[in-house]
């Protein structure tokens, strides 16, 4: 591994760290100027010439910051001879943007994808992106892991009986499915449609009476998503949900939407650093530095990274 | 309109020569030479210099003959110096390898959206796309448009009373909202699993008892879903099903299969051509010709393209 | 004048507006949606198909916002068909990062650069652009404009008998010097050096003795130009100092920074937003709106720029 | 060789095999699973991370089958990591289309190329190609192997005495030469024109009469130039003619065209897979294999590879 | 015609402007600044904004300067904001570096191809290239013109009773065989095989006994062509040898070796300007210029070129 | 560093065979044939494959040629397959051209950079470039390095008392400060002015009275800075001027010139190859040979090269 270097942006330091530590190799020398104008600018301070780096940095809120950050860090890291340089994006921002879905709009997620692969990424690595079809906004290697079965393995081991898997909408019904298969539970789908201008929840999809709901969601901003539990409850489900998240960014008053009486628990990654002030009482961790630490083992001797994937 | 010209492939000519009527121009006048070793020649008897070219080509099957035709169509066109090239592809083949699925696979569709842009073609008109993240594997406009209006205003004229909607999967329950949420009926799942080594309907999500299902796909191959109907018809569901399918291939003994009696009708597009013999006799085809020709016009003219568009 | 469009971002839409009104066009109809985790989503709502678009916005602070919201833009108006999209950026951040001035550095501007070209700018506008060298940066066409006249313009008004003009370091002597010649002046210089750890003036390079000096230089971020003016008087110059500063950023304390005896005025530019409060009592401004008016007409009218240009 | 593998599309297995038994490795685990609408998909057992990958794969006829697949391979090979990828084409279809014969055609043998590179080839290798030139249809490194040595050892073993070299054409003139000039023998030329819409030998340039034709081409597709043989007879030469073509294609009735009285033998290479009952009675096949296995074995080796080109 | 704009290059300014006065359109005014240390600058004195503008230069000798003066030419006229630029190019430098003859050589043709199209050319004229595949060195539009019917249509004029097209060499035979055709003439062939480390024609092909030799060649530099004329003598050809030379570059002692008693007359065209120092006496001119100004007019009018094509 | 290989073109042979002596490996086997016509032709006799390759060409006059050449040269390196190619160019010519100073001008500088890029370097080593923002024309890795610290070296060594070092014009006063930090000299500068058509110096800025001028400048070409080396003398300055010009082009009479009784010396590199007859009787060259034999060796063995860098 002597040609190994670990770079993390400032996005999620601790993330980096852990996975670096689980390597066994320290976070290579990395400063990132900020100046008063608000411009920043990556200094690496070692010899990077024929390494194999990696930069790890979510393009977490503030995402305009993070990720121009990562895009001046690889170009600097091309610019100063890397052998090879891999973009860990654990968290993807501007996913959600990635179909056109009025007209005349941006397809953000690709704008990212072109810019990454121009600043000189030579390959990257995502963890649980919104839709499978983005890796297809590469012609670079992509690295899709996935945290669907750290997470099950963590769901399994709470009590679980009388549980079903449901879909918050139809969009996330694949994502559902996935935790439906691992755990052996039914599944169940919220329909929403747009009346009178409010989109809310018109029927509850399946047999949610009388069990306990396990709702999935990739991606938990402003949680909204919380204002639609209560369908749940009047469709007779059993008031004691786990939410489960893959990447919960909690911005502005997500994290006490989270704290209601049928929210028994949050599950999330720390794919995205979440201070200790956006951490919600019934928020618990599955860290996936193992994961990260151990694509990038795997990536840099040259061994299949496969059983790691996200395949839908 | 004088500087426009449409061309067809060999794959649909009845299809662009019902939108070039329909726009009162003539087909323009080109030959695909087919050589005794397979190898095929567009030849182009039209000067196209200046001209503003669309060219009509599902890439049906046999799909790698399409494709590499319309390949070839495109770089004559870049090279005979047309001043804007759109290839019309209201089936776009290879759409359901849009994501890695397996390790190791080709994301097909990419390959072939880089195809494309390499060969020359300025601009893309798809048709109800299988992801609408394949929009992003283009960086030139796509105008994705959809056939889900003219398919729900068909719906609506037959007597529907007690329908509902349902997906044959989780992968297609998008698309099935659209259908629901246009008619203003129930939406319904069926859940698949991979038990001993073969996927089989495990079970049915949502209230399907003494209802008239409504089934929806985006693409049939080979007919495989008939093959999980009964699934419904155990769940309670009357035995009058309505398939709708918008790009009906209808290869090998699809259909066959599709006459049978609990299936009252086929409702499907006519983007890939179909040829008497593989019409089951329960179908009813629902022409995009005008579709596309009011999307030609528009783009021609400059005008707004966006009601004819797919967002979900 | 029919089909060209003008757009603002977010950064400086007062400008815009006015060169928009000064060509008698309304400014196109671009919402920037900004979500709760800080992602913005350009939508228009104009059809600009075949239309001849420029889009308004200065990558002025916070940066990285604007920077991300001028290529999202860009984006949806090459995906929406827009003929022809010019980007104008009447203020190009990260143009300070345009060269390696430290090892393993990123090229900043030049990431800029390759963005928007790959976010679907068919043209840039500048103004005054930080080093010439960088419209190399670019492949497209640059019009790179310059508000030396109109600032050397608004100086000759004044009353600037003995005045002498001053570049700041050695980098600013070339800007410098433009401004001696417009106006007829002598032209100084101040040499700083790395002394003990600090940057310090350690002479005055001519004669300002007596003189009243009009200090100039292209951007002022923090205001730390205005530490290194005592060093004028010291060399005898008079207490009566004018600040010419094209780009004024005027971040953290800089505005109060200008606000002192010696300093009698500071000329800038519009070419940044400056809020009321950002604008200290010194500041005179003159607006860049006619020059960028004057631009887009000649650059939508087909007729020559070049009267317009930075030319060194 | 540790790091070598080599792959086999379905076009010519038995080569690749024997090139890959010469070098004393397996032949890669790649399955090329086929649809039932004809869509094709490759499937890599293999970990390919970092290893040095050929992929051998003729695109013969069926050659749009045949390309599409070798495309997607490329594609999935590179998604996977690969460390290089090596497109060894022993017979490049499309490669009589090599420029514009005609106003409006396509250069399809560009649109090949561009496609090759743009699915992810870092290199090519191919065996006397159409064109030298075509080796400028490509901008990554290409071994452009000949056959011509392993055929004229093969002819000199054989009883050639008043043997002359005749180029059907003259644009095979170059071709024959380069076998006259090995086997120190004479050269003739067919010479064709259009006559009353017909293309017929006019006459023949040389001295053939009392001689015995070596007739050379580098791809025969239906078997037409035994149609021009008789030609040779009248102008005198013995009836004991030998055949020499590179890329022996002979679909439709061309393996019976070769059957003929005065055909004494066809001698071609294994480049193109032909199954038993499409090989007629007079066909000799001198195998590329041990070429192929030894062109790979130094390109592997990072070695000179040039004693095995096709120099002109 | 109003927005045309032909300019010249150095390189041959009288057949531009033959050319232009034929169009009625002067040329441009365009200085090519020459430093004193070799560096050339174009300074177009011409808004060229939304023109359609023609850059004429034959890359003859000195080839570089001529290129390179071409290059920048072309980056000015896109920096300018140019519509659309055509690069005509009547003689193609490097052309006969269009393939590999010998191991790690460069293909220089394509460097040439990859500079035209990375310096900013739309699209490219050329005129009679040494290959027909050079056209796929290019995917932006090619017109590839001939001069062949204006020369045999001089021919034709000419008493050319008993004559015989003669190729100098087998990779001429495709032009003569254009010759021989166009003119109803046999067509014959000289072999040259190395002997002794020598080149030498070892055998005439074809019946030149008492016939006049008509010998065609496409371009010739420094005459060596004549040293193989007695040859033909030899074989009894009549001492009247017509030379057909399409770009006659005639450098070094060429000019002297034309004027040899057995040679009755060269004809050539002026796609290289000759200074009448390098004129042989045998010399005659076809001019080109009415075959460029009707290329240009047609593609400036969006008219059909093709009838003007090199297709072989 | 067994896999190393170094080129030499015809440009400054001497110097790479200098820097080759200096790494212990013999110069590359590279012949550049000269055809009649001016075309070349790199002809490589050693095989590369895999081997990590630097050529060394300063583009000096002939500068077009040399820019070939070592285009030609990149070209048939990649095609050799080449694992890495360093194009090493001492003197870049055309950086003065790397901005437009003119309407309508070229950026000749990134032209030249474009070129080098699309024939095949993976990186360049460039030193003392005219503009630092040039690295930015290249988005492969760039190693600047410098001469400065080798020239203030020998200036040190020199008796220098009383010294100043200054400016020729204001372009230089950056590099002029590089000097007088280093040597802890006052800093001059020398203001021009048009003046009736003439470019003149005005004035001196700073004390050059009683001081000897070190006149600092990073190319001369005809030597035109030596007209205006009197008007140091008119203001005071010693006549023993010292000439710092790191790429010492002299064409024309420059050499003349720079034989003056007020210079004293001129110091320059050997960047550029001056036959003996070019070298004025002042002319003392550093030589950077060691330079770029370290940048060499540091590259080849993935060491940091940023000791060796220009850093402005």
């Amino acid at each position: 591994m002597d040609d190994l270097l670990i770079y993390s942006g400032t996005a999620n330091r601790p993330l980096a760290a852990a996975a670096a530590a689980l390597l066994g190799v320290p976070l290579g020398n990395l400063d990132i100027i900020r100046f008063p104008d608000g411009e920043v600018s990556p200094l690496i301070h070692d010899s990077v010439r024929g390494r194999d780096v990696f930069v790890i940095q979510p393009t977490s809120p503030p995402v305009n910051d993070h990720l121009i950050e990562l895009l001046l860090t690889l170009d600097a890291l091309r610019r100063a001879s890397a052998r090879r340089v891999t973009a860990v994006i654990p968290y993807y921002g501007y996913s959600r943007q990635e179909r056109k879905a009025k007209p005349r709009e941006a397809i953000s997620a690709k704008v990212v994808a072109n810019c990454l692969a121009g600043a000189g990424a030579d390959r990257v690595m995502l963890l649980d992106i919104h839709a499978p079809a983005m890796q297809g906004f590469f012609d670079i290697p992509v690295d899709a892991l996935t945290a669907v079965s750290l997470l099950t393995h963590r769901l399994a081991e709470l009590n679980l009986e009388d549980a079903i898997v449901v879909a918050p909408d139809t969009g996330r019904v694949k994502l559902a499915e996935r935790f439906a298969d691992a755990l052996g539970l039914p599944l169940g789908l919220m329909n929403k449609r747009r009346i009178g201008g409010r989109v809310q929840v018109t029927h509850v999809v399946g047999e949610v009476r009388g069990r306990r709901p396990i709702v999935v969601d990739d991606i938990m901003a402003g949680g909204s998503l919380t204002s639609q539990l209560p369908a749940l409850l009047e469709a007779g489900a059993l008031p004691e949900i786990t939410l489960v998240i893959i990447h919960p960014l909690l911005v502005s008053d997500a994290p006490r939407r989270l704290e209601q009486p049928f929210i028994r628990r949050v599950l999330a990654t720390d794919s995205v650093l979440l201070p200790p002030e956006r951490r919600p009482a019934t928020l618990e961790i599955v860290s996936i530095a193992p994961l990260l630490a151990e694509a990038i083992r795997r990536t840099h001797e040259e061994a299949s990274v496969s059983p790691l994937f996200q395949l839908e």
